[in-house]
């Protein structure tokens, strides 16, 4: 928002997040410390006129979904009121990113090239984040404490639905920005969607983008942008249920993989199970599926398995269907589960290959020389032996919070925490009464080697 | 080359390079080793072979250039026979390689998230490469020693002029590998120009593109494709000669970063003098670069301090010339300079940050504080103290060797390494007798924590 109220254009709005971020780098991190303790603040006094923002969109939302609109659930995830402590969780939030270790000054390569020049290799911020969510307004709160915390500025595009509570809540987080060191446009909404294809040209100011939400958005990103794209297109992880599997892990691990939470995207969508099964763990395992509502879309060898053993059961029915060879391609996000027989770990490791997401896969076996090759053999970004696939998370990691789950193979690959925000730069640091000069290094007559000895990584030379 | 004479399609070869990629994961690193000593075997017996290919390329090469249609500087890289030991030095880079560490299988994180269930992240492979290259064709050996040793599968596209040495040498990396356990088509490449758009569109076969090559084809490359692209567009560095400067510094600093290669993307192609040394330091500075046959195109404050201190300089009339707006912004890759005068560091580091690629600057000082400014607050992949830009290699760094220097802000930055062809996966094992699903962890009745313990990171689960 710019004070005379015209809008800034997508060249404006770049521009001076990069100009926030070069200003910002010569700020000491204490003083994000301080930052992120004005942000929780602000946000706790606006708390009532934030929930009063929301209540209006929620309102305007009723009406869309009245009319067949809008889908209930984006409805639902608009809401910041309907529990409790849903508010207070968000504010939380950016205490539990305050407490994690700084994740910027850190050495990670350091040696001694010749007397008097020292080179360190130091994390750093990425630069101007360019984030693009949809629905959930608490998403810019954890955003922005995000940013903050690994030193990133960020430009945050929601969605329209969400517009009364994200103008409160930029002018709230502008204005707890205007108190500290951080320039206030160090954290800035956009809210139009016309403006990301003219954010995605701006590549001179913006280094990264972070797109959250349908596949069909990111795909569309990628295809707009030569900026770096971190996003996840799809989460179609598979459970194999090995041949040398023990029963109640096979059925603990793909019960919890299928049906703890399908609307996510580490969710199981495909169970591919051994031949050997089909006449005894196999039935089951489906009757537990069954038990818990799971529709069952299996290929000719699982199907006529359960036909002649389980056709009795009460859901057998209405929820065991024959597979189309597009059900093994499809994020279900439902009560859904494609599945298919096959002959070896060999053949599981080839099918997950060309049809999973490389986002997270497990395997169920007591096969050590299986488990390995799963292992190994799978390019996803998690591979699981005997635990679902549902652990591929930032918190369950360890990572204290997320800001996505990258199926992408650089960077940043799997639950992405303040890690997957920062990158490094060199610094080398000359004492010799001459400077140095790279003419004198070689292996020439009175040329001299580097000596390239490790130097401690307890901190970098600026 | 596929054994039929019809040349395969791009997705066909990418298709392949995935196939070949995956069957290689289940293999061993020390099949790696023994594949890179197969190859070298195999290029030192075809050392003749090679180089009557390599003839016949610099045969067609001249002609070219005497009909005015190719650069001499083009044929000189395409030439692998000029220098006694250039094949030779080809031949050891393979063993310098393979004598590094194995990037792959490092584990960089480790937790027990529960008793029985441990998490691992671990090294590996990106996939599959696409390099896409000029014309020097010992590139081929290079990269492919790289691709070999960090596990990846590539694709090579080296340009239509080393076309005879470049079949033969494919020729022989493939026979190599059909030795080994690595499938022969590990390695591919492919000659026609016209190929290159079909390959950036298998993105779901081909995770990395590194383009070595011109500003203009980087930049083509970034907006053709969603593919990743690591690259450098540019190698625009700066020098900046601060208040507190030592002038035996400065001199040494700025004449080694400006004239030891000029055509090497660590050069320096911008100068910034502080104004207080305007009389004093800078003449003497600029007699040495003149001494260098450097020319300088200058502001109109040091063209002024010039014309009134060196004006009797021998190359003054010839090499002494006003500057333009556009000399700011350009890589001159030649014995030019654009100089220009700031009144402090803090106007030294927003004109690099505005102007520089982000590839690496340097500022002489005796001032502690400054040192601090200017590597805190330059966005670049290298940020020096009294020292030469010339020192941003990957062999200077202590890598051994690079695959290129980036100037991107995600992944890799700056030269990079062995390091900057791997990416990591996240293993769990559970051994619990009910294998492990997440319905157990939370923070209500009858739900576990997550312990995040760390464990040793000595080695994988797998």
């Amino acid at each position: 928002m710019s004070s005379n109220g015209a809008a800034p254009t997508a060249g404006q709005v770049a521009r001076t997040a990069k100009e926030t971020f070069d200003a910002s780098q010569l700020l000491d991190s204490s003083e994000r410390h301080t930052a992120l303790l004005a942000l929780k603040q602000a946000l706790t006094d606006a708390k009532e006129e934030i929930l009063q923002a929301n209540r209006q969109d929620i309102e305007a939302a009723r009406e869309q979904v009245a009319a067949g609109k809008m889908s209930s659930s984006l409805l639902k995830r608009l809401d910041l009121q309907s529990s409790a402590d849903k508010y207070d969780s968000m504010l939380q939030g950016i205490l539990d990113v305050d407490s994690l270790p700084d994740p910027t000054g850190q050495v990670t390569y350091a040696r001694k090239l010749d007397e008097g020049l020292d080179l360190y290799r130091v994390t750093c911020p990425i630069g101007v984040l360019l984030v693009i969510f949809e629905a959930r307004p608490e998403v810019i709160v954890n955003i922005t404490a995000l940013a903050i915390k690994s030193g990133n500025a960020a430009i945050l595009k929601g969605g329209k639905e969400s517009i009364h509570t994200q103008n409160v809540m930029t002018r709230v987080i502008q204005s707890a920005l205007s108190t500290t060191s951080l320039p206030p446009a160090y954290i800035q909404t956009v809210s139009s969607r016309s403006e990301i294809a003219s954010l995605l040209s701006q590549d001179r100011y913006i280094d990264l983008v972070i797109p959250r939400g349908s596949n069909s958005l990111v795909r569309s990103i990628q295809n707009g942008t030569r900026i770096p794209v971190m996003g996840h297109a799809d989460g179609l992880c598979a459970v194999f249920v090995d041949e040398s599997a023990v029963e109640k892990k096979a059925i603990n691990v793909v019960v919890d993989s299928k049906t703890t939470y399908t609307a996510a995207c580490n969710a199981a969508e495909t169970l591919l199970i051994h031949d050997s099964l089909l006449s005894s763990l196999w039935p089951r395992l489906a009757s537990a599926l069954l038990d818990a509502n799971i529709q069952l879309r299996c290929d000719p060898s699982t199907l006529s398995a359960l036909s002649s053993s389980i056709f009795s059961h009460p859901s057998f029915s209405t929820l065991v269907k024959p597979s189309t060879d597009e059900d093994y391609e499809t994020e279900f996000l439902d009560l859904i589960l494609a599945v298919k027989a096959v002959p070896s770990c060999a053949a599981a490791i080839s099918h997950i290959n060309n049809h999973s997401s490389h986002h997270t896969d497990a395997i169920v076996t007591e096969d050590e020389a299986n488990a390995r090759a799963f292992c190994r053999g799978i390019d996803s970004a998690g591979v699981y032996v005997n635990a679902s696939t549902r652990f591929a998370d930032g918190f369950r990691y360890g990572f204290g919070t997320e800001v996505g789950v990258s199926t992408g193979k650089t960077h940043a690959r799997g639950p992405v925490g303040l890690e997957g925000l920062v990158i490094y730069k060199y610094q080398i640091k000359s004492t010799a009464a001459e400077g140095h000069g790279t003419a004198v290094f070689g292996s020439g007559e009175g040329k001299k080697p580097f000596l390239h000895t490790p130097l401690p990584l307890d901190k970098p030379a600026y």
